[in-house]
């Protein structure tokens, strides 16, 4: 059945049954002119982004549920990024009036597995018909400890999350025509990019033990995310190439690597600073975590690249930008001076 | 100078500087993982709309200031609706890339001049690259009593502000190559389309005052609107079709006024009932707010009109619907029975 046979009514009649599931909360959930919810007591985190069909996703390549899910969890992503608890969700949804119904269940789906696992509740939202699928999701959070993009120091080491560039490559096979559940080599590649999982668990323990002095999620490529941290902070960072966590799996796929874990994008890990009293505590959470001790924040304006050799080098900080890329002006190189 | 000329990085940067108005409850504004701001005492609102090139504007008819400060307002009036104060915002935008900057500044120099008179500050928000314009803003408001869409009771006066059905005619008048400032009688149709104003002020008023005792803004249209009042509430209701709010610019423009106030959309006034023994109190209000009482609300299970002779018959429930608008399949008619 297609979306116009059904209608915008009948629509959010199905949706308002399908998420409406109930926490002390939420005073009022989908229905009304808005949604209303209580407060916890400590401050309130606001995130929205956006995926478009064409631009963050290809929609014959991207399975519905996984987009579902990933349509939250980008969201959870920032929300870990500051050490939070997620709590709200409201969905923006552009779809087109020949869109198969069962797309749309698959979809919504996905996206409930997702308010599940990270204990959020759908309160509402906005549909409209479009010419491709677009989708914005805002997630309101809530937390006390929170932790900034700014407030590392020279010294401070420099840790990431889990594998980095694995979701640049899984992209790349998928419009090579390599599906999900095929290949045994490319399928963590694949889900990297299809359903990437928000380190929400690993934010709230940092916040927690107050381990971390400056965090990020690397959402545009490692080298543009660590601009962003020394930039707010205003310092300079130093990264061992030897030690940037790549998985075997794109060093099977990939001949240059290092170059998908530095600028890759989509990876959703969190890049944080430590002070380096705190080493031993964080290394407790090293195994459960998959952290890599990357590098270190610096009182220099550069941001430098160790190779094998022990030789520096600045790091060129580029990823995916948009309106630029892939247009006829050349991509711009961002200035390594950062100050 | 197109989009594509100034890249992401520095429209967010420029919009940093733009909108970096700071309030005692914002913590951290635009420019980290996520916005942080710290919540009233009351309950908390959270809503969302869309506005889309094609569907909600043609982007070659609506001045981009007037867009601007739409794609914030509409939001605000789903907050007055629930009588409630607007605080924080966020912006989603997708943008071609070789859009003129031009339309951008005035698209945001519209947008900043409603925040502005709303008291709402943009805290954040999400940039993308697409084909058409998209706009998604998310209004996070505050509020103690806050006016549901249920709550009515049979015999409950039904009221509703300003003007119905300008709106409509405006878009007509749009379409038709009629522009703003070229006709006196058309401005205010015209002005009603592209630049409606959020009846935030009534709302606080009737809530502050416990005078109502349920509302809903008119954006569907007046029928579909006062549908869902009479479903929530689980009631039918009368409407005298003498009483509509019809301006004297609609009248001279359209020949069937009233099917354009009953149908219209995007009126964005507030529709609401009134117990009885506040009808006193909210004379107070009437000249100020523009009021009409327009009928009541009953115990039956449909929703009729009342002609001139006083003869009943079943209001006719439509307004714009997507998905299913001028599409192949006919327009859908609601059933009149509710229950």
């Amino acid at each position: 059945m297609r979306l116009e046979s059904l209608g915008e009514r009948e629509l959010i009649s199905a949706l308002r049954k399908e998420f409406s599931e109930s926490r002390k909360d939420v005073i009022l959930g989908i229905g009304d002119d808005t949604a209303v919810v209580r407060p916890g007591k400590g401050a309130l985190l606001l995130t929205k982004d956006l995926l478009l069909e064409g631009f963050h996703f290809i929609r014959s390549l991207h399975p519905p549920y996984f987009l579902g899910r990933k349509s939250l969890n980008v969201n959870l992503s920032d929300i870990a990024a500051m050490g939070c608890v997620p709590k709200f969700a409201l969905l923006g949804l552009g779809l087109p009036a020949d869109l198969d119904t069962a797309w749309l269940r698959e979809y919504f789906s996905g996206f409930k597995s997702a308010t599940k696992e990270g204990k959020v509740i759908l309160v509402g939202g906005d549909l409209s018909e479009s010419k491709k699928v677009f989708i914005s999701v805002t997630v309101i959070g809530e937390g006390k400890n929170i932790i900034q993009r700014k407030g590392a120091r020279a010294g401070h080491l420099l840790y990431v999350s889990g594998y980095l560039g694995d979701s640049k490559q899984g992209l790349l096979l998928l419009k090579q025509g390599i599906k999900p559940g095929k290949n045994r080599k490319a399928d963590p590649l694949l889900r990297a990019f299809l359903d990437p999982l928000p380190q929400v668990s690993l934010g709230q323990t940092l916040s927690r033990q107050k381990l971390v002095s400056s965090m990020i999620d690397v959402s545009d490529g490692l080298s543009v995310d660590l601009f962003h941290l020394c930039q707010e902070s205003r310092l300079g960072a130093e990264i061992d190439l030897e030690k940037l966590p790549i998985s075997p799996e794109l060093r099977y796929f990939q001949k240059n690597p290092r170059s998908f874990a530095l600028h890759g994008g989509e990876d959703y890990q969190l890049l944080f600073t430590v002070p380096p009293e705190n080493k031993g505590a964080l290394s407790r959470l090293q195994k459960k975590y998959m952290l890599t001790l990357i590098g270190k924040m610096t009182g220099r304006h550069d941001i430098l690249v160790i190779d094998q050799r022990g030789k520096r080098k600045p790091l060129e900080i580029k990823g995916y930008e948009h309106f630029r890329d892939k247009r006829r002006t050349a991509p711009r190189r961002k200035k390594i001076r950062i100050l």
